[in-house]
């Protein structure tokens, strides 16, 4: 063996133990509070591709849309048509908030979100939650974040995984949530003229 | 209607007039270069999220795993078994780098990933392309960075879009990329001694 190939392998049996000795330390399983937050693409479709592992592996699960709602996303069509008991799919809210301009429309929408979202999340049958573009909702107050901070907290079953998704998460849901990502904005194609395209972001 | 109500209703008409007069200037469609880095969760899942969509708005692609392979993924059943046609699903990698301890043959399964890959992407057919941790090939050199750039810029046909995973993503990817996101580690429940979970990780 090349003299190369022998220290790569050294250096990677060496990475292997301590991965597997830090392994045996991570045996805990608990419902996650995840929250996908920051102003870069992939807070939803990340949400999506958990709902994906979820039904491969036969855990029920369920989404509710708080903002999104006006347009035919590929999500929406695909769980709803293709897996319609393995993942029950609600939309609360109906468009992005400047679409509506109707505030008092918004927050009875939020509202309704959250209701369905808190019989879903108390179902037992239910493992896996995403509650899409809720921080939005947060955010503008349509929703008071103590009350669902609260539920999240007390309420919640102890196994089942809720996922908070929307730009600028609150800090208060980012102390009690147990997985956090920043979605970082590196590069978008807006700044090239480019429009949002079929496939990539809805 | 209240005062505060009103001045919502203002102030989100202001919101879509700058929005709508944004979005007239974004018209462009192409094929794009997409990558997901950073040590954050994410990169991989709004990937399949992505080939969620895309499976559901008819747009036939495909996947290629570099350096996964060694568990069964939820993604990897959901598509090899539920979406034969629509999505075909190919694996090149025998599990993280430091599993197989052998850098010659790490190497040959990320050559044979990028044969591919390249047959993939020049597939008229092919709309979508997700090549999941190339990132992590890229980085252990066993994949030519120069090479696979050439060939995105130039031999990549115009409206295919492919999506480039793995924390560390080169430079010079990010450079000719045309949306990058970062994702960004705030909170892992590894710290609080969880393993990784099915659904949410796998």
């Amino acid at each position: 063996m090349e003299d190369s190939t022998l220290r790569h392998k050294h250096k990677m049996q060496r990475i292997k133990a301590a991965r597997d000795e830090m392994m045996k330390t991570k045996t805990g399983e608990k419902g996650l509070v995840i929250v996908h937050t920051g102003p870069g693409k992939g807070k939803s479709s990340s949400g999506f591709g958990m709902v994906m592992r979820c039904i491969a592996h036969g855990m029920p699960c369920a989404v509710v849309q708080f903002i999104k709602g006006d347009r035919d996303t590929g999500e929406k069509s695909f769980l709803r048509d293709r897996f319609p008991t393995e993942c029950r799919f609600f939309v609360s809210g109906e468009g992005f908030t400047w679409e509506t301009q109707d505030r008092d429309r918004d927050i009875a929408a939020a509202r309704n979100g959250w209701r369905i979202a808190k019989e879903q999340i108390l179902d037992p049958e239910i493992r896996f939650v995403l509650l899409d573009e809720i921080n939005i909702a947060l955010r503008y107050d349509y929703l008071d974040l103590h009350e669902v901070i609260d539920f999240l907290v007390n309420e919640k079953p102890e196994m089942t995984h809720v996922c908070l998704t929307g730009r600028n998460a609150k800090p208060e849901l980012i102390e009690i949530a147990d997985l956090v990502t920043e979605m970082t904005l590196v590069k978008h194609p807006f700044r090239a003229g480019i429009k949002a395209q079929i496939g990539v972001e809805f």
